[in-house]
């Protein structure tokens, strides 16, 4: 009986978290006046020992014993063979996935929902504030909150809130409380709705909302929480690579490419950051982080400097950005409707030791059934980008007759994106792809900002 | 760090399914003559290979090696420790559960899917047909089915299918179709949709159209297949109960008390019938079947010879049973809401070996919120009432200063039930019980009916 699931026992799950900052080069936040942004700088609106870790360059930073006791709720999760559909494929590769879909909410979020949770906890704030997308950010906080008995508001992009109705009520039965973003609660939301008042929402409109709502409240005992982009997610993430490290090593495979859908790109850095220095270090293999066609931060925009949100409320960020004025077309993957990309993604991409890859709906889709099919799960939208190039390079390595290994991240499962799965079915999905002319537009914006340094890591 | 889940390796999965009968003794299933059906009356309905586990009385029977391969999506499943359930109900009682949302569809229903779809195919069959209430059996087969590249066609309760629309998606993504029952369709459904045009439909119904649309193709290659109360799918289901046998071995635990949420019986019995020899031999324990106060068969009605379905096309069977006509209240749990029992569990109710309970809507909601905000996962309403009932043996365990082991079976995952939580939240929901006067009404039907032997097992 040939092993299926590679399973690690609770007692073998990483310790410590992988921080990427200790092996590259990167350009400083900055902030109004252009200069780099100071830690204290950011205590309105982060816990200081979150920040603490945001800023940090120790390359391993050790798991508290409270997260990882509730790590063990769904944690160590399994690495998978996809052994149906390999066959389906008829390829000579062997594919792996890392199945994030057990947690609670369904994805890869509370790795870094949990920490950031307690963390707050720790620092005596009672309250926390978010955004979110397709609504796996807001659950996976939601299910955090829980934990800690902290509050949770979670503004969420207005078109997934319409899409999936049942994410507010999951928040909700874990005592959250989820609000459509533009709201009129904010400024940030109130000029949004002005300038729009059919706007489908975007992440950056969100995060605006989010960040407003934390640093006015007055007591001192609300925070913002942000689910991707800024470093000490990317870090809380690196336990799904780390523990996907442990098991191939006990089944003796190393992956020749690794690959992870991307919008902010968390479930991405977290699966591939472990094996990235590997890379960096020699080891020849490729590394995709994937988007969709709709919204081509890392494919088709440029590395510059740009505010995470859509007031201008963060300082600016070096990373792939389509403007953070960018509305993206309303595709059912939200978690992928972003305008930016994580700093540290965005730098190794614009080092050539990342590879973007970007993928259309319907191919999506198409990948999403056939996983579906074979291997019985039913993924997310935003996990399927990442199953979709999975299956070309399968294909790819059938073509050239490879045996070539490849192991994806599965972020999320699909159960409560089952209404998009049914427009798919009933036709009424279509590709959606950025023109020229618009991506001309969308770069206006960055005439007189600074631009980041092109910094080499090795 | 304490271990929260015990996980087996996939080569400690058990290899054969326990079959209780045998164990025990029951009264044989009666044909329209009044006389014991044979093997070969019920070969319209089901392949023989699956007749002959129906009637076996071998006590071990080996599970196929392909059945196992597609086991290893998901099995074995975690059984986990509820510390944070106990922690908040104060409890000395140590709380397990049983795991079986993992699995593609959500639930343990293809525990059964996966050995029907197999034995079926290796028969020959082309096509199955079936009904589902909640439609995690619907979604389960639909599952199995395209593992094994048969055609699949669901008749879901009709009250069911408007409450959860996504539901329908879900077995159309594994290539099923789900069509409301009753239909037009069948003569069972037409006939109901006279009776009654605004029916909410039943099981029974459902039941009745799936046989007939069955045994009414001339190619043979259709047969019909059950998800609960059939002796064989008890004995697919005991995969559940042997894996949780192995994990209390290795952690040197043993439950006082074993609960199962109970509607055609399934999950109870694979859960608890493994068990269940230990106390005939004189183990100590008391297991615990759980219905809705809305659909009393095992608490509140007696042990009859009945039909399993509506129209009357199965062979009568000996089980609990609140008559093939009743059409149980629209409760929000919709896998529970059958009017008979597995004829297994009836017998050892019946004998007094299990003692059954009954809880309300209300209570099962409150129950599964809080083990939501306590142990993170969310669960199907029909689970909730497996952890109603382990709540208050928890909490009576407090009150006897009882360090009592609860196990109980965690038979599925809510996110495709949202939409209860929902109205539970909104206040919507009311307890919905069985008054004696409508007892009395659906007793009418046994007047002349065969009455089951009184038999005993020990």
């Amino acid at each position: 009986m040939d092993v299926r699931k590679v399973v690690l026992r609770e007692d073998e799950m990483p310790r410590e978290w992988y921080n990427i900052l200790a092996d590259i080069k990167m350009n400083p936040p900055l902030g109004p006046d252009g200069n780099p942004v100071s830690p204290d700088m950011l205590a309105p609106v982060f816990p200081m020992n979150l920040i603490e870790q945001e800023v940090s360059s120790e390359r391993w930073i050790k798991i508290p014993e409270e997260v990882l006791g509730i790590y063990k709720i769904w944690r160590p999760s399994p690495l998978v063979r996809a052994v149906n559909l390999e066959k389906a494929l008829g390829t000579p590769a062997r594919i792996y996935y890392k199945n994030e879909g057990v947690s609670p909410p369904g994805s890869h979020k509370p790795n870094t929902a949990v920490p950031q949770a307690y963390y707050n906890k720790v620092f005596g704030i009672k309250r926390i504030t978010t955004e979110t997308g397709a609504g796996q950010w807001g659950s996976a906080l939601s299910f955090a909150c829980s934990q800690f008995g902290l509050e949770c508001r979670v503004y969420m992009v207005r078109v997934s809130f319409e899409q999936k109705p049942y994410r507010k009520t999951m928040m909700q039965t874990w005592g959250g409380v989820c609000v459509p973003s533009p709201s009129t609660e904010t400024k940030a939301g109130r000029e949004a709705l002005e300038k729009d008042p059919n706007t489908p929402g975007s992440l950056g409109i969100a995060i605006s909302e989010a960040v407003e709502a934390a640093v006015s409240d007055t007591s001192g005992q609300t925070r913002y929480s942000l689910g991707s982009v800024l470093n000490h997610v990317m870090l809380h993430q690196t336990v799904i690579g780390l523990e996907a490290k442990k098991q191939f090593a006990l089944i003796n495979e190393y992956p020749d490419i690794i690959i992870g859908c991307a919008g902010g790109g968390s479930n991405f850095a977290g699966t591939a950051f472990p094996f990235t220095l590997d890379k960096v270090n020699g080891k020849a293999i490729e590394i995709y982080p994937v988007e969709p066609a709709a919204c081509p931060t890392l494919t088709k925009a440029p590395f510059v400097y740009d505010h995470g949100d859509t007031a201008g409320y963060t300082p600016l960020l070096p990373m792939h950005s389509l403007g953070h004025a960018f509305v993206p077309a309303p595709i059912h993957a939200g978690g992928l409707r972003y305008h930016g990309m994580a700093p540290t993604v965005s730098q190794l991409v614009n080092e050539g030791i990342l590879t973007a890859k970007s993928v259309n709906q319907l191919e999506c889709y198409e990948a999403g059934v056939l996983f579906a099919r074979t291997e019985g799960h039913i993924p997310a939208p935003e996990t399927a980008h990442a199953i979709a190039q999975a299956i070309r390079e399968a294909k790819q390595a059938k073509e050239e007759g490879k045996a070539k290994v490849i192991f994806f991240n599965w972020s999320g499962h699909g159960c409560l994106d089952l209404g998009a799965y049914e427009r798919y079915f009933s036709g009424a999905l279509q590709n959606l792809e950025m023109s020229g002319e618009e991506m001309r537009a969308a770069m206006e914006i960055f005439k007189n900002y600074p631009k980041p340094a092109n910094l080499k890591s090795r």
